[in-house]
């Protein structure tokens, strides 16, 4: 009898934007795993904290963050034997993970690795693109709207024929990248209607014309073009 | 004082799909509206319907569906006045949504008329998009791949181009346009990395290889093509 593995969508960053099946999993779950940077707390677990009964184990996976975070497959290796052991004592694992698991989340490298030896459900979660359209009260797509998702390190090349590809967009993964999108956007015409997203549902959130916004992002921010 | 109009995401199907955030404001709002297709019954009431404590006043939208759903403007102008009676007399107002109220949902038509007379707030919810991709473990996008949403009523030269210009993508509001969706993704290579999700995460839910599917799709189905 092996455990069971969970990715479990813990939403934005709102404690209230998880849902009551990823709260019935976080409340029973005996081992809960979540990656975080370097020394830095993981933003699953502190969205997760107020729902956690206390007592479970946790595993943490500790990734090494540069800019553009391609941590080495190393990690997920490791993680994946760490996990494994609880698994095949038959304990059941939950493995928190910001917004949605499957979403450009890092569950899916666990899931590659762990699929065949367990089995493994996904909760999936409010992601911050979801989020960010309700906090600006801006609709991301109607009708027969071609909605596009684009990394922000993609090549100015590539985000403009991108962009031109669809009738809204949503520019995710900013950092340091905000100058180039934001020429583009400019390029392209569409600065006008492009909004900038910080921080959505937690704390400090703040949500301004992109057109008011210099310099880089931090890592939780986005850029929404709506139709 | 008015009352508070909210755009409350409900999720996909499953009632355990709704977040705490959207509990709290059913559990407590004295009006509940929804949009109904005709005689037949609202999905996101059904959704909604274990959550609901009982005794609110319920605003029940008529719209009248085509296969392609294009009401006129008219249902939501009467829409709009019959909710503003309820915030003008001070009684908040929860919208219910199947999954997220502004990604190609008709909330946005009662936004659009009711921001200026009424403050105005949305719940995020989870997609049906996030949720198909959990029930098949296909995760949606990774690293730096652009996501595409492509509604299937677009013509298929139009999808041929949008799709060219992802790394993966999901084909939403399928119906009639199946046999059309997937001859273009054939024709592209893609057939063989196309998964059909139907109904996810409500009773009758299937999955399957779309090269295994024929014919028409109900409304609520959708095709993903992960990268």
């Amino acid at each position: 009898m092996t455990g069971t593995l969970y990715g479990v969508g813990v939403g934005p960053g709102d404690p209230d934007l998880i849902t009551l099946k990823a709260l019935k999993i976080l409340r029973t779950t005996p081992v809960v795993a979540y990656l975080a940077a370097d020394a830095a707390e993981s933003l699953a677990r502190a969205i997760a904290a107020p729902h956690l009964p206390g007592g479970q184990a946790e595993v943490v996976i500790r990734v090494p963050m540069r800019t553009d975070p391609t941590p080495g497959q190393a990690v997920y290796d490791r993680a994946a034997e760490e996990l494994a052991a609880h698994l095949e004592a038959g304990r059941d694992v939950a493995v928190l993970c910001e917004g949605d698991p499957l979403l450009y989340g890092s569950f899916q490298y666990l899931l590659n690795r762990l699929a065949g030896r367990a089995e493994v459900r996904v909760v999936p979660g409010v992601t911050s693109l979801t989020a960010a359209s309700a906090a600006a009260l801006a609709p991301l797509a109607s009708r027969n709207d071609a909605l596009a998702v684009l990394p922000a390190p993609l090549d100015a090349g590539v985000l403009r024929d991108r962009l031109r590809a669809a009738d809204a967009a949503v520019i995710v993964k900013l950092g340091r990248h905000l100058p180039k999108v934001r020429a583009v956007l400019d390029e392209l015409g569409l600065l006008h209607r492009a909004v900038y997203v910080e921080r959505v549902s937690m704390d400090g959130q703040r949500i301004l014309p992109l057109a008011q916004v210099d310099g880089p992002a931090p890592y939780f921010s986005m850029i929404l073009v709506p139709r």
